[in-house]
């Protein structure tokens, strides 16, 4: 019962966050969970889409996408296709609650913000990867607007709480934090957990994939997800004050 | 701190499920909760889609949609606009993995099932109808299969368990099942419970809709659900009884 | 030479118009024809669209669909395959020429009302009998517009007459009234009459599905459809003035 | 009340049928109705479309579409905007039943014909134009089969009727035969009348666009119709013997 | 080594340009290089689109297509298939540069001109015939909006130069002018070019179809390409000035 | 008139070929000009499309795209609009022909290569990067044809050359070798240049963006092109013989 990569159950892949990955964006990181590697950039434009104007409210929101062979075997192009598929979807919507979640949107004032998230390489963890690089991403962008006086409050009023993400699961019935490619498609239960710093949920998404769960197994997933987003948590401040 | 309809926080809505409501389907059901009404069909097909001939096994899908006047407002039609939205993928893609949880796909042998959920009218918790009403034309089409001796074993085998699903949700701080319209709006929290008779999850969809949840909130909505989707799950045992 | 429901062949169906059968839209019934079974909704707008505006006329419009298993076997949905098929159009045009012919524009001044029709389920004369429904859904609408002061004249006055549908066809040479899906596959002709309560014609659309007809045929097959809008027209006034 | 271009109520516009003035196609014609200008091609293939294999029965179909600038101003292109317009569906279907009825479709055996009709510039009356002109491109298209052996019978066995089309309507309650666009929008009743060379409907199909209409001003239209469409069979068989 | 239809290396094949065409557009020619046939129309609307408001310079934009019967076997339509194809969109950017080049946009004011590039009848050299005809069409229509005093200065201060395409080839190790399709399909080396009535070059677009090319090779068939476009040039100048 | 970044005229940009970025393609390249940064990734299918089976020839093909926020402001996403745009479909082709051009496709044998060129950061020459990158993305593709025996004659059978890419341009009337955004944006003459490792043209493309260009102008566009492809060449060699 040892994970392909030798990690303990309770054990993160190696993480790293390249902040200022790109020239063009506010803000930009490479993230990489293992192989899994994203990037995320953070688009600033001043104003709201039309129907929230005068609201006095900011907008933020995300698009997830796969590059075709970012996986083993090749994938056929959404846009190539004509349309966006229901996965692509589901995990943008997905991205885009966990990053509102951090945003006090009056304090981010009449401002959007677009995260794209664009997977290099895939194996496994994708969004939960997306979300932990999507905040560094957005805080740098939200740190723009910051520095060009276009916030009311300072960062820190718009931006009060940080968010992580990790994916957990059952394999062989035993909970495992961090799957790779290899663990997802054998799990039987799977659970995305999106965490603020201060350890509170934002989201929890199980599954059971190949059969049910029961309470206990929740319990032990949702202790190993609070671990890990507790490290991304330590992990993302780090990268943040180390190039500030 | 009442609710819109006067309910108790742990009572359900008036739930209906109309079996054979359309002469068609080889399964259909009118599911309401409340003044939520989704028609659930189940179309049997004999055989499996290319990729998956010869494997032996079944393959069960769903799609979800909604009237374009089933809500307070008008929606444009997603014929009309071109493409199927993100929302409605997501809980298409949530119905299929719910149900297939309640389905032995080896002792369906090589036949398709689609369970169509197509939402007349509004009131929130479509979603949760839709999986509680597909779980009856579900088990109604298996009967149609078993009937023309398609299945190998018997309908019990093809489907061991079944499933149901609620919402819950946290308003003005208080956990409350089986949220309406009115209150899924303002709910902080909102999660989607979807439960197997014997009471293991299935799948858990936990979001903080305007803030963030804690250890104790989410256990207080497990519980509600739980509850909930028990009064479902006899609902459900009831009117295919009733009408054998 | 039979019917394969017994009737005489200048008889209709059941008809069953069942008003205000969803609580969002200002109008709304559930038309039966028989089996065939029609939810139509009509939805009210203040203004009209930009390219009408300052025209000082209102607008109506109408959109028909089917449901995926509406029908004996199933049809992909048109938001599934990305864009509205040909009958599907067709159609709906032909329910929005037919709607707008018995509303004066200019007396119902900027608004706009948009008639949804959509086949639940389907046994043959769904155009028809959305169209028998959906003027029905239509009066209501325009009363709700008059109850909030938004019509200059009354409700009589923006809605001058009314409007009602049915299908006739020969069947090996016999002219029939109202056919059923059955009869619908196997006519020589088919012909859809939509008429007025003074038993003038709106739209009379005849086709030689399998053959030709002669001069003979088509005024057999116009005595047999005004004699079913007439009894249609009766319908649809007992409906408005019983629940008025 | 007199027409735009003089002519009396009863007279057909300059009629021409241009055959083979296309190089590809095995039938081409542009045919003008005054200063209405269709291509119309039909295109063979051996073969049936998957669906209809084995069935000993040929298929044809129709397609209609417009230049952008035929018109008085342009249009966007539908290819362009990604999908096909209502209007176009409706026409495209028209031509295809007004088409096969002329067919037999035994006699034709599995072969396809396509008949693309195009209109190069419009001026009222494009979808009458192009069932007058398609029918002796399909006409060219069966002999070319014929000249090939591919047809078991002869070309009339498997053409046993021509067809032809032209529209009527009434403007300032005069009826009138082969209406100009100037007339089209002015109708208060516009109707299309498709008949064989016997004198038989194929298709009748009258709208009141600005009213309602009664069974004389039908009868009248009728009329006027039947002798049109009878000056259009003698144009088509003339230009048909005299290349042969 | 002959050409397929005796010409010699270095000569067209008939060139001919008829304007006014179409009684709707702005601007109108049918334009034959040999069986090549492509109706070309300029379309004027005063204004341009919104992103370009203010700016003082007008708006010139092409788009070509197919007739789906327009070659040996029939196409797809684009507008059927819902997208347009990577061919459709190079050579209708294609046609847009070259036009844009000889407009001077601020002389043209704020005035859009669509070129609408639709081939009937496709034997090779589609695209250049295109540009060659559109220019007429330009032309003709930038007059138009002279004549109702809708340029600041005269058509040649809008149109300081005119511009004509040709292709050019390498089959069989010789270098030909003006390819017909049996040529173009055999072409080791195709080259399009476009020329303006000064000789200098607007765009040069050679590939090696079947293998590449050496610096000779370029330098003879721009020899050949500048020399028919003089010639094609010479024909525009009579075209315009036979029917001014 | 010195360069933005002070390059002389005939001097690329800092060239970066880092191969095996990715772990999942048979071949992949990071290539770098300057700022620019494409991920050229090749995926090997055995077999090939349905339409060329049997013909014992291999297929390549290239699909080229850009990241939303690859650019100074951010794109939509191609597959959210639902179409790919002119620009992307005229690069892609661009792309396969010139890759095509390099290849053996009997040599090849029945199998497929796609080549996806993913733009992640653009500062202009994205098109040209990506030719120079993919084609070492290409080579190691084939390589692994050849470690499985699925070659009928060597590598160097199948690829018979190497094929490289730059821009040229004329900017305030000096011809410049790899233009980046800041000059592409400025230049009156546009050309993009492909040449084999022997210095033979495989496609030439050049357009007067702002104007018009001379033969003198073209010879000195010519001579840049072909020592910078030179150079380039001279990097991919290196960097296979370096991790060969």
């Amino acid at each position: 019962m040892t994970r392909p990569d030798g990690r303990a159950c309770d054990q993160l892949r190696p993480v790293t966050l390249t902040r200022r990955w790109s020239i063009h964006p506010e803000g930009s990181v490479l993230v990489e969970f293992g192989d899994t590697r994203v990037l995320c950039t953070a688009s600033v434009t001043e104003g709201v889409p039309r129907w929230r104007k005068g609201s006095g409210l900011g907008w933020v929101t995300a698009e997830y996408a796969m590059l075709p062979r970012a996986t083993t075997t090749r994938s056929d192009r959404e846009s190539v296709r004509g349309k966006v598929g229901g996965r692509t979807h589901e995990i943008s919507r997905l991205i885009g609650r966990a990053l509102r979640a951090c945003v006090d949107l009056k304090a981010l004032g009449e401002n959007s913000i677009v995260l794209d998230c664009d997977v290099l390489q895939a194996d496994g963890g994708t969004r939960t990867a997306a979300i932990t690089g999507a905040y560094v991403a957005l805080h740098d962008a939200v740190t723009h607007l910051a520095d060009r006086k276009l916030l009311k409050g300072g960062v820190d009023k718009a931006l009060p709480r940080s968010v992580s993400a990790v994916s957990v699961g059952v394999i062989d019935g035993q909970a495992r934090l961090d799957l790779c490619y290899l663990e997802d498609v054998r799990a039987e239960v799977d659970m995305n957990i999106i965490c603020t710093d201060a350890g509170d949920f934002v989201e929890v998404q199980g599954t059971g994939e190949d059969g049910v769960f029961n309470r206990d197994q929740l319990n032990a997933l949702l202790d190993l997800g609070l671990a890990g987003c507790a490290s991304l948590t330590a992990a993302q401040r780090a990268v943040l004050e180390a190039t500030a």
